[in-house]
């Protein structure tokens, strides 16, 4: 116990092992414990500033922070005897500095404003990567999309061949999907990098401390003024994790189709090798056990959204250890969510679709049926539902063919079709795939020149992403570069 | 069966009426109906525009529809019998004005695309009236906030007083948290407000529809391009329901509060007789249900988003009649939480505060011990954490007096605080709260000052926030005139 | 206000209408009004019982709450001023009989022991009837299982054709899961029918009330002991929510499939067109939206129990309002899944299975190379993992010939399966379907003698689940009966 | 890739790390590694049994097993090259005996089927741990209650003081409810404890495998008849996520109690110093983390129980992939509920419970103000609503003094109870606190008398369910033993 700096003067007793390891964050906090490390020069380079410490006891605890930076934490401040990372720390610089400089860190601050921070950065960090792999993966099926312009397939509804579309139409609605998906965690990214700095323990403090200025120096676009909010919300956690839910359900929408295609009965697609697994007893099995994985993942990160949720509902002001425990659940979930997105990435891009299986399947079931019954709109002025009627009752006698049309129409309208100059030529020419797919012309849908319209937007749409998620990378990596450029000076 | 136009061609067999009770999404369809109406008229006049159906035609079903919205939706549409209001109103249409004409509604569309549609005009019209409340509560709060400046408070962490606030600070915390939820639910508005019209079963159609012109006529701010991804996605929802959770979780934390301040423990609130139950055996009891029922609703809302995204998880493209099960979920958690930031906003501003009370219980529990210790920094230039420690071992003796400290002081350091000059009034003086609360000047804090400067910037930001809202309600109203009017100078 | 006796001592203040309705529960109080005149009744005969009320009082209260129980209750007593139902029977007869009789209804009891009371009656009735489908369903699914033991089809993991089976085996797969959803509903049955009554409040009453005799009046199989516990947990109902979350998902699973078979793709089976839709644009369609609702009620059943286990964590003791908010979503669950279960009977019973698309895919995907592998193993000698090696290596090649063979055996032994003796016709011969099926002897494997050994065993089950069911099911019919029985020779 | 023996033969590909460690589950295995040693050894022995082995590879086989068994499990097996530990341990085999040795551990099963049984066979030994813990926290309870028998307090609903109860009542309440939980799970044990070994890939084998005998050696209770139900079902790790949820949810509860009691407000209890923390910045906090976390751990649990059902839900048989995400979400909710409960009991055993406070609270709050309605309705034959509303409305006027009482009966009734004989010394007695205690005599309730019945039974229950523990975990050492003990004499 008596290692810890921050326990020793109010707390007497001996805790269990289990007990420590029960209460401490240590294992999740060696995700921000990097984060902490520049909170802690950014503080001390403010007290500094502000002359809240002398200019030798800030040269001392930069030394003694940049080592940290530059070599690593060491192993002993993750001990669990210390409950979180912040006090591993500053317990360390107490026991390497001695306590006239170590002592004085934590001036004008308390935990929960930091870990608030280093929270903030650590997901901030995690969005810009989540960012550029959702850039890789909108651009992954757009190429793909240009590359199936022409591959032909059957659309579904119900799982049921339903009409003719395009793979290219297929792939790019879910680049369309996954493109809200970017925008909602772009969203996010300003809600969370606000620097709850300043705040302290809730109530801020009495030393004149820069709250501005040190979320200068975090790369933070501003505070979040109220300090109580600053230490006690957690909904940019929740926000995050919220965004990462909508983003793997479309990933196990996209997942559940490639192992429907997969399948043997449709076999549209087969997955490299490297994504698949084989069965220990049956030689002949390759499975697309990715997929599945990736599909069960979107249950974990709900699961996990539910947790955080839950924790913090009904919990008063301000800071409760609770919160403690949605870290966790956070960067599993952050984890998962990156981790499945990227490898998706990797396996469409290294898939092989069977163009000719899908075309064969694309005019089964009647999928141009609606053709039909919209020619009879046109042709003969009827009614759609009426049109839709007739061809209805055509299907459920088992074929769409002149005289079952004309036998629909004799019992619908009391006439048949082929007397009012219908052919069998012109059922057989309305019921072709292409033209039918040709035919549909309005913005974003699958004849080719749709298709290569939106490709051309969603690539300019993907040019602007790109450059704004790589604009917020380049100001993040230019104020930790200014932060620790800066420090070095002032340590000497 | 026979009165169901859709279903009447294609499939024969007779429904039992719990079966067509579980198909059918009627209960539902109740809240979209209104929505629906202007969706056909929308789509009339653009059939009409481009020459997809005659002047005559467009003529009579207009007549019929503006006789639907400003007459109401006929009862017998909304039957069971019909597996959605669509089919429900479509089948009227065709009753009511034949088949020749009524059967022409459904040109160049689907149910799906139609849905969709809907359910995005209804759930943009929830956003408007939400962010309306949640304007209203914010500006409760800073109302509050206003009165209660002066007001001070203990503030608590892990529910433990741990320094004295101001009741001011304390509710400009839920006015900054709210405000998020303004902000995440306005920009949630902007994809829902967004057109899926024109992707009918999701390959768009044949006739040369006009999706912009759609899309203008019903006061949505684009066209969803992909026509799969327009009737095959439900983030929107999905979206709306997670901006709702959070908000709900923010207002459950306040709930608990008011319940804890009911509590006889702490006395600090007194809701309104109106917002009470008493029990039904014991006489003397005034409870605070309806803080507790509000609590509550944040995990129905959390169901609900669980339910949702459970729903759409794993479904393949495009259109699935899971979806339909989504819309029950989402309509309710709008409507629960609409209601319960409603009344709350009612709740907080009729409810009593106890200012003594308060007052009372803000110097308690050494509240001021950290001045005490930032005091002992200054003074003798300690570093932190020796303070830290000398006050905690103070504490754990039982009380913060000089005689304390110093022995604290005699056993860490080798030397007493008296000696270096250390008196009782000092003591005394730094532990004074409201002293302690003037002195925490920056932005954020609770000092007079900050609470001022707070309230001045949370009210120019309430301001926008308004404007904002109601800016995008003009739009919605000013569309939705200029449709039935231009459809009534049709219908002539 | 005046109306409801119960608010009008303590509180004053005119509520309005949507507080009301906000704290008012009785929209879900509908579904246990019944069982409140059950547990009034009881409650009163048990006061006259223990001479706490007069014989005279006793006759007045009994004659009432009958003619309640026979006629049904009056409509306004479900108005929303008042809080729930309790308060509006009490009301209705102070109304009805005046307060002389009717105020002295509520004596030794509240509604906190009376609402748990009521939500245990109603919720044991639900099991009883989910229990009564739960046998239904296996029977259905025993009886196609019977029809169906000669019906070869493939097997599937991952969905991948795996190796072949029987309808059979695959359908008794789900009795048997469903069996498991029978046991844990009759285990809960019994923890959810325990008495609270006579805990009053929570502390009991000071009223010599008789606990025992007012649990077994209402058929009660014993008292909740702890008057506090017995207010304050709901621990009952996550128990039956969770039970139905679990056969829920074992019924989205069944639904799943049904909808794969649907698939042009399978083709293995078509739902009757009463549980199917059609499109209202492609004439053509026939989609099994009944099996795809049935999926997503899993989801919204989880909701319900995610709402409600969140309404409750974290409660302290003993009652709180929050409660109430668990029951609208306990009672939608339970409905939902009695509703879906029940139709999945129906559609399972009419639902046409496709046995020679069946069989034919049953020998797709070289579906019995891991009988060849485990022939190699018998006639060679080979290691599982050796055999097992050669037949993934020929499969790769795209054959089960006896040359890949050969060459896979060469490749990695050094020697060919052919000099070794091995035959076309030994390995034609081992690929055979049924012959691979008739091989698999244990218990509960798809052969034709173990699949008749299990449908004879799952009927002896069955047999006796049903018994249990029904003796419950008796049980309280029969205390209902004596019950009213005694009142009405009371009320005379 | 080579080193997997598994997949070496039907797939190509080189995987990159991060693609191997997605797919395998080898940080989860870790945690049935153990029991897949076990599950190895039974094979083994029941192939050789039935002469599908020959006595020297079983002889080899089980020493290699047995090695591993008494000197664990190397860690080369655990190397995600691996996709489980299956294939980890085959493939060690396989190198150290040799592929004419350990190639033939794999016959007549798969990992489907292994898998499932260690699974089970893990968490039964989990279950069997959780019994004996919430054995010790209901003797900790029951020892508690035994202490304060005498220990009143005020007893709470809505957070308001209510009604005078005794401690011991109250914990009694808690004791009750994890008694509840500990039948959840002894019941759900026995749905764990069935083996699913024999099932192999879902289809059973060819080889004539004994599924009893296996079954009998790894002491299931039985066998999961049908094999496609065997290894596709996951309703077990189900059942007892919601077990563990609703004990979490109990768990969370008396947390909430501890952290309300813990604050200054009440002060009814003071947690151990190794239960709490102090506050890096504010040297006087002494915080109820471990409560705290405890709490929001209930949390985590529902999560994961959410992510494990959203899994499973709407797959089709048999089995798939995700099933493999399932696991780590179940073992982390065992380990957390393990946890946290354990640690529960020390933190009640080691607190300190200020029995001053609480009588001092009991008190207030007119909370006997049930009694004197009470004794109005004996003494004056008054209708309990009346005599409840005489009282509020003395409650309301702030006393409950004769006076009151006096004007709220002559406002009410006409007359005054002055009159009637009502005397000061009257109302005053009957609002005595320990009188009122001690009237309430019926089960369950917190007289002294009704206390001791009630300990003594709960202690006599508890006999029994520690016994009923103590038996299964001696049947499961036994049949372990008994199994190393007989595999040992086989390989000499």
């Amino acid at each position: 116990m008596q290692n810890d700096v921050v326990r020793r003067g109010r707390l007497a007793g001996e805790r269990s092992g289990e007990m420590m390891q029960f209460l401490s964050s240590m294992e999740a906090d060696r995700h921000i414990a990097d984060a902490d490390v520049l909170v802690d020069i950014a503080h001390v380079m403010m007290l500094k500033k502000q002359q809240i410490i002398g200019e030798n006891t800030a040269k001392e605890l930069l030394s003694a922070l940049l080592e940290l930076y530059e070599s690593g934490i060491p192993e002993q401040a993750f001990s669990v005897e210390y409950e979180d990372i912040h006090a591993g720390i500053e317990s360390f610089l107490v026991g390497a500095a001695g306590e006239e400089i170590g002592g004085r860190l934590h001036i004008g601050r308390s935990r929960n404003d930091e870990v608030a921070a280093c929270l903030r950065i650590r997901v901030r960090e995690d969005i810009i990567k989540q960012l550029a792999i959702l850039c890789r993966l909108r651009e992954t099926l757009v190429a793909l999309a240009e590359e199936h312009i022409a591959t032909t397939m059957p659309g579904f509804t119900h799982l049921q061949h339903a009409q003719p579309t395009r793979l290219a139409h297929h792939l790019l609605a879910y680049e369309q999907a996954f493109s809200r998906d970017f925008d909602r965690l772009a969203e996010s990214y300003d809600r969370v990098n606000m620097s709850p700095l300043g705040a302290a323990a809730f109530a801020s403090t009495g030393f004149p401390v820069n709250r501005e200025y040190v979320a200068r120096l975090l790369g933070f676009s501003g505070i979040l003024e109220n300090t109580m909010d600053a230490v006690a919300s957690r909904d940019f956690a929740l926000e995050v994790l919220g965004d990462l839910c909508l983003m793997m359900v479309t990933a196990s929408r996209i997942c559940e189709e490639l192992i429907l295609w997969s399948s043997r009965f449709a076999g549209f697609v087969s997955l490299d090798d490297s994504f698949c697994s084989t069965s220990s007893i049956m030689p002949q099995k390759k499975n697309p056990d990715s997929a599945e994985i990736m599909r069960a993942k979107a249950g974990s990160v709900i699961g996990a959204y539910v947790s955080a949720a839950v924790v913090v509902k009904g919990l008063p002001m301000s800071y409760n250890r609770d919160l403690q425990e949605l870290t966790p659940n956070l960067l599993r979930a952050i984890h998962d969510a990156k981790q499945s997105t990227g490898l998706l990435v990797d396996m469409l891009a290294s898939a092989t679709f069977d163009k000719e299986r899908m075309r064969d399947e694309a005019g089964k079931g009647f999928s141009t049926a609606t053709d039909l019954a919209d020619m009879l709109v046109r042709r003969f002025d009827l009614p759609f539902r009426t049109a839709h009627t007739i061809v209805g009752m055509a299907v459920r006698k088992g074929e769409l063919t002149l005289s079952a049309l004309d036998s629909a129409s004799t019992e619908l309208l009391g006439s048949n079709l082929s007397s009012r100059g219908l052919t069998e030529a012109d059922v057989s020419d309305v019921l072709d795939i292409e033209k039918s797919l040709e035919q549909k012309k309005v913005p974003g849908s699958p004849s080719r020149v749709s298709l290569l319209a939106a490709i051309s937007s969603r690539k300019e749409r993907l040019r602007a992403d790109r450059e704004k998620a790589e604009e917020r990378k380049g100001l993040l990596t230019g104020s930790r570069d200014s932060l620790i450029r800066e420090a070095r000076r002032i340590a000497g």
